[in-house]
């Protein structure tokens, strides 16, 4: 049964294999909404996300229970792919990596750097395919990017590393909902303080805040498009799901909020941030609006990997014309 | 007489004003090049650049003597106006910038939202005029973006960090030369322990190196324009230039090369990093292709505030299709 202690345990199986990234705030942010705010920057990992403390805990508790698996497999175009081949070459295990052929090039060359083969379909369905054909072979281990206890404990140490941190306990804690383990992870962590936890979606890719108002998995009817490419699962998992129900609520952000806040978290952390970090932030805004004392809140940066083709969707239009503030963004600006 | 001692006393005196910033590298562009590259992180100064240091150890060393001024003025249309409000404001003084109406709206913003008063004129010429008639006023201290001791000592405190937090001295020091006290200070810093320094240059705004070679300041004939553009003054200081003279060399970069790493810097340290802090790493690129041996390199990272144009001029080329390799850039790639 995963808790509180699971989250406790993968910290310290994963303590030496991953970083403990740092938390960061911004004077002039804070000054412009009149609320503090602490970025817990997982941009700052190895490789450049957070997908690394739930394939360290998966695969060193395999290793732990003297289970060690031939090779491993993930399917995945993203942070995950890149995840689990870093952790594996550390472990010196073979990896190989299913990606549709939609995948970014940047991102199929940086797994391959890592030291996995990657293989690519043509589309999603058969990426699908070919990952559970190739878990077939004996000796091999797929890791879930997210329907796996392991994997959920160990996305939940970033935000146990937060709370140890910082001086006092948040308000609240926001961060982006892709397939929910970085979400049930962080749940863990901050449930024995009884800390609000809310997730945060592009509209475009709603899934998981349908879910949480319909109370069953809701599945979007196909794969959705949103600057935030890595939040675009089709539905959560059946293990992340409970945890999801838990949370105290989904704020649902549209594509000009997950630009501005892309642009501006550059400017106020000098760091290249995913826009589907961006998405936690436009969640936070949302809520600030409706408090009505200063609050301290702690804002997830999930990831910093982002292709050319990102940066000049994410920067077509001019928001660093716009300064920040908790009045709802101006739709005309350009 | 500015030498290694008046780094480590402007060290002693910005202490707690200014961050002590990190050294980061990156495994995977280590393996790229087959050479060891840290990277002085001065972009995660508060205000997004080294100018901190050189404009809190000019106030600081005021204040040392009592001599601390009712008023700031400063002439500048980047990191050296925000560094000054923001050192103004955290010492009570009241800080007035003058730039030229072409300095980014961001800038312009961000140097307001500092505390200061920013005044704009039609051009740079006339912003001089208007700087110098400025400091006429009785009680008011201009701080000058280079050619001033105090802040060329304070630039060099960058250097002496990193020397002081690597494990070991580096084979060679790279930094991007605009008015030439980054240079300047650095090389102080590096001095004693005889470490080479090599200024770098955008190609199209190569006064440094041409006074370099002539042994006199050379003035371009008009401002120049490039992608780096906090690397565009006409000539450097009567200062800082007998320190440029004393440097290793000079390395000249050309548009493709600033755009083309300001793009992998952003992949390799998830770091939003300046054009111009992509100078010093281009030009040291050109010197790795002339070793036959591993070395170890550090590079300074100047600063991190960027605009969305110059975001996007950076990225109208997707250059991350091109792995980095010390192979000389293809140039018809896009």
């Amino acid at each position: 049964m995963l808790n509180y202690e699971s989250v406790r345990e993968a910290h310290r199986r994963i303590e030496g294999h991953v970083t403990r990234t740092p938390v960061w705030s911004s004077e002039l942010l804070n000054e412009a909404l009149g609320h503090h705010i602490d970025f817990k920057m997982d941009s700052l990992q190895p490789m450049g996300a957070f997908k690394i403390r739930g394939a360290a805990n998966a695969l060193l508790t395999l290793k732990e229970q003297d289970r060690l698996p031939d090779r491993v497999v993930a399917l995945s175009s993203g942070n995950h792919a890149q995840a689990v081949a870093y952790v594996a070459r550390k472990l010196g295990l073979p990896a190989t990596i299913v990606m549709p052929e939609n995948a970014s090039a940047l991102k199929r060359r940086l797994t391959q750097q890592y030291g996995a083969t990657v293989q690519t379909t043509p589309n999603r369905d058969q990426a699908v395919a070919l990952s559970e054909e190739l878990r077939q072979v004996a000796g091999t281990h797929l890791v879930h990017p997210f329907n796996d206890e392991t994997v959920m404990a160990g996305q939940g140490t970033s935000a146990l590393e937060a709370l140890e941190d910082l001086p006092e306990p948040p308000d609240a804690i926001f961060a982006t909902c892709s397939g929910g383990g970085w979400l049930s992870g962080t749940y863990l962590a901050a449930e024995p303080r009884g800390i609000p936890v809310y997730g945060c979606e592009p509209a475009l890719a709603n899934d998981a805040a349908q879910s949480y108002r319909a109370g069953t998995i809701v599945r979007l009817p196909q794969p959705p498009t949103t600057l935030a490419d890595a939040a675009t699962v089709q539905e959560v998992g059946t293990l992340t799901f409970p945890f999801l129900q838990k949370l105290t609520g989904f704020f649902e952000v549209d594509e000009d909020e997950i630009a501005y806040w892309t642009q501006w978290l550059g400017v106020f952390l000098r760091s290249i941030v995913e826009p589907t970090s961006a998405v936690a932030m436009a969640g936070a805004v949302q809520w600030l609006r409706s408090q009505d004392r200063p609050t301290r809140l702690l804002v997830m940066i999930s990831g910093g990997n982002v292709s050319t083709q990102t940066h000049q969707a994410v920067r077509a239009r001019d928001w660093l014309s716009v300064w920040p503030s908790l009045l709802p963004m101006p739709k005309s600006a350009g």
